[in-house]
């Protein structure tokens, strides 16, 4: 399939990387095209993964049929925002990001109006009505979203919420692609679940800043 | 020991029929004693559990060396704001409550000034400077936290904060007598870590709605 990933950071190198391996057509959006290829560590990590095409934020979302949201926190809005809805159309974004705050330090709180009654995966839907925003993975360490089977013979949870059951279906089935199994994914609903899932983050941070190890996740045992 | 229970709904009955069953004493504090006694749904429970004292707030915490707090949601905070501080001293305060706010139906959510930046366990450390307030249990259904092995063997997660070691050390003798393996015990430090664990709530509440199971909970896994 072709795919967009939107955001040159950790994630969206980590989503390129595994999509590519997966055989893939990948093209990574960026604000800048020539500042990003420019940067050191970017061409470092360029040079390993030359198949990973490169193009702004448009040229991705032209090329794919469907989109990853790897953006860091609000950002993603003002990204959604300016993109030409032309060629987003009713395409899947499935969105990764969460609506931190590092402004004050660690641990990061939650963005004001991002939270509690809102979402970042439900602002983004609304920016773009006609896509099928599908929220998942949000909730650990971005090696493991693409990896589940690094851990606990991939027996751990993931989450998934959109107002569209056919888009949760496909993306249910790049998720397997990934390693997880049909009963380490929950279907919490529609968007608004994403309220629950992103404010996951609050107690991962702190897990992460008690134990010094984010190479974890949460299972459900009943 | 001599233990008081703030609260006389669901949580606070499991926590004085566990404590009961241990062998401590223990008092059930209440606004309104007469109004308390008199109601038929209470007078069945008492008559099951004959040794249980009832008591109003200030009578309980009197009586107790040590404090649950198993009010509902912001209650809490005007029930120990109201409290003859020369009675409460500087008791441990086990609290186990959350910042629910159901005025808008199901799923709720946390309530204003509650969260993210603040949270109901710090605002009540506030409010009784003295005290030794140990967030702890609040992540789950009361049943699992006075009985964990009805679940996985006892494996899954428990987080404790609060600013007083010694206290958090004696909340953990008081845990291990409920079923807690050490194992499953997690110090996230000081009190504003109520702010990660009072925010397990909202994807708490969206699993039990999507799974209509609330006898759950997660396990860390690596």
């Amino acid at each position: 399939m072709k795919i967009a990933v939107l955001g040159t950071g950790n994630v969206g190198q980590t989503f390129v990387e595994k999509l590519i391996s997966l055989g893939h057509q990948v093209m990574i959006g960026t604000r800048n095209v020539s500042e990003t290829v420019g940067r050191e560590a970017f061409k470092e990590w360029h040079d390993k993964h030359p198949l990973a095409l490169v193009g702004t934020f448009d040229d991705a979302v032209k090329f794919g049929e469907l989109v990853v949201n790897a953006t860091k926190g609000e950002a993603g809005l003002s990204i959604f925002s300016g993109l030409n809805k032309t060629f987003l159309g009713d395409k899947i974004i499935v969105d990764v990001s969460n609506p931190l705050d590092f402004s004050k330090g660690f641990p990061p709180t939650l963005i004001d109006g991002l939270h509690n009654t809102s979402s970042l995966g439900e602002e983004l839907q609304k920016l773009v009505p006609n896509a099928k925003v599908v929220k998942t993975l949000n909730t650990m360490w971005c090696g493991l979203m693409v990896n589940p089977m690094l851990i606990n013979d991939g027996n751990h949870i993931n989450y998934l919420c959109g107002n569209d059951a056919e888009a949760k279906t496909k993306v249910m089935l790049l998720l397997n692609g990934f390693g997880w199994k049909n009963e380490s994914l929950l279907d919490l609903g529609d968007i608004s679940n994403a309220r629950g899932t992103e404010a996951v983050l609050p107690i991962w941070v702190r897990i992460f800043g008690a134990t010094q190890n984010g190479v974890f996740n949460f299972a459900l045992v009943k």
